[in-house]
């Protein structure tokens, strides 16, 4: 359904050569050179000549930021902090732009759309589109969170949406999610898909005591178990133990990259999304930045499975894709230094090292 | 020579309340609500009710980054990587537009002003502040690096740059540093003051080999040893250990913070200079804001020491304030939600903590 091709990395070394003549230490930009290596890569891979990228001068146009928001069967398992009539209250408050996110990208130049992938109360707002998989999944240890045909819509849905974003000039994406339990859905993907046990997997979410810690724990084991033998196969993993929003937020992720646009990766639950994304296609790491390390105890561990270093660290703990939002002016001051930084042979200044 | 008034936090409740209302679970905007609280109270200081304070939606005004740069006697022992010479090079970098600094005070909004705080050659550049305090200090393994009325005379210049910045209606400041030698007189700072050995204090500061960190450490043991009698004094271990531009940030945080102004403290060299202001008025350390943690080894202790958490954490070892340049964007989101999220009630989201 994807078809992403790997990045092309023959001209890594006219790029990784700009950023060593910089009037700077070799590699004092620490992680802002990887970054800006990672972007102008992603960004040049239609140039054909060393020449041409040597001249090339990336920049982020048209940025825009999907929160996808979907309601879990799980929830009712007592999981979580609140009841899943939030994850609709919300979205109500991201149309009327009083969120975290819509701060956040009113304030750094990301547009920011809004999707209800499956939420229980359907609502009728008109900056809100609606790509709804149903009302809510079922409860991922009882039964598949949806089916496979629910995942298959879910990422034609998503496909059609970053479509029409790139439409609009945009070549850099972020996604975000709301829903209600969907942290013990991510903890569950990620202990399908790297085989940790639930108790590594499962944390706080935002913010539950010790004893729903216990039980979302029990319900990941219970869930893993249970699906066992759909666990070879990503997108059935996915429709068993996913949400509406995480299937289409992988399947966004997947038509990003195939389109070859930088995909901006938030925390936990974007994180599990992009690990499934990447095992239903690992060239989709290749467009992946991460943003941010999340609060979430699993994070880490996700982190490194997908050999991830991400940009911040601020012990979020929110989703809405908030640290990926957060993120952007360093894709840009990455992409400033290495667009209008002199050269040692510029500034005539002596390069020592 | 500096009056600095205690942060008066008899509304800091009235702060917190109003964050944790926000439509968010408690706490999970992580270090941003610290930064909100933080930035809030400092900015508020003048309102004298709690409605005042409840009412105020604090603004960063013209932040203005200053860079000191000044040359060190000590490198000529053989501690960097660089000539001296590099000092007044990257100087013209800076008065020309090209320096890492520059291209991320353009992108971010910084109003950016460079100082010559005494370096090897003169130069004059109509964008430059002259506050030179001499050509370069003496190396301090061998002598005091200036005499005390140099110090003050650099406090003296500082605090009358930051009135002039003050005037053009900034609330928001920071410095950064320019100088070769410096990690090791911010290193012989913290090991006098911390009464840490050398080892733990001393770093690769841009990146030099194992043998020249071995002679860094030599180096600072013995100007550690050879000042002792004057290590409990802070003026005087600026005098003794310090640098012209060292000691001008010192001067320039407290004349801030006289001002009441937020002061935004980047590296390892800032953030002793920032180390030497809470030894001369501890209350300064009120107005600081901590960008980044460095990549340099001694920083993490340094900042222990002054009970910072950075915002950022970028693997940076550049100087130059870059690290307090890139943390702007996170202070302007903390104060975006702090002004414009709706809260629970705003927004008929269930508070569910």
């Amino acid at each position: 359904m994807f078809n992403i091709a790997p990045l092309n990395s023959l001209y890594a070394s006219v790029i990784q050569q700009k950023i060593d003549l910089k009037t700077k230490p070799l590699g004092a930009l620490g992680q802002l050179e990887e970054c800006a290596k990672t972007l102008t890569l992603i960004l040049s891979q239609s140039l054909n000549s060393e020449h041409a990228v040597d001249e090339f001068k990336p920049v982020i146009n048209a940025p825009t930021l999907v929160v996808f928001a979907g309601d879990h069967g799980v929830a009712s398992q007592g999981v979580s902090i609140a009841p899943s009539s939030v994850t609709s209250q919300m979205i109500a408050n991201f149309a009327h732009g009083g969120a975290a996110i819509n701060v956040f990208c009113r304030q750094l130049g990301w547009q920011l759309e809004v999707v209800d992938a499956g939420t229980l109360s359907e609502q009728h707002h008109i900056s809100v589109h609606n790509q709804r998989l149903g009302h809510i999944t079922e409860s991922i240890n009882t039964s598949m969170a949806m089916s496979p045909a629910q995942v298959e819509q879910g990422f034609k849905f998503a496909k059609q949406r970053v479509n029409a974003i790139k439409n609009t000039g945009c070549n850099t994406v972020a996604f975000g999610e709301m829903g209600i339990g969907n942290t013990t859905s991510a903890a569950a993907l990620m202990a399908a898909l790297l085989s940790l046990p639930a108790a590594q997997c499962v944390g706080k979410g935002t913010g539950v005591t010790d004893e729903v810690v216990a039980k979302k724990i029990a319900v990941v084991e219970q869930a893993v178990n249970l699906h066992q033998s759909h666990l070879n196969d990503p997108l059935m993993t996915l429709a068993a133990l996913g949400g509406f929003e995480i299937a289409q937020i992988t399947g966004a992720i997947l038509a990003a990259a195939e389109l070859g646009m930088v995909v901006v990766i938030d925390g936990f639950i974007c994180s599990a999304a992009a690990l499934v994304a990447t095992r239903i296609n690992a060239h989709a790491r290749d467009y992946m930045i991460f943003a941010h390390a999340s609060d979430e105890q699993g994070h880490k561990a996700m982190l490194a499975a997908l050999d991830a270093s991400p940009l911040l660290n601020l012990n979020l703990r929110l989703g809405e894709g908030s640290g990926a939002a957060l993120a952007l002016p360093l894709l840009q001051s990455s992409l400033a230094f290495y667009n209008e930084m002199a050269s040692f042979a510029d500034a005539h200044v002596e390069q020592v090292v």
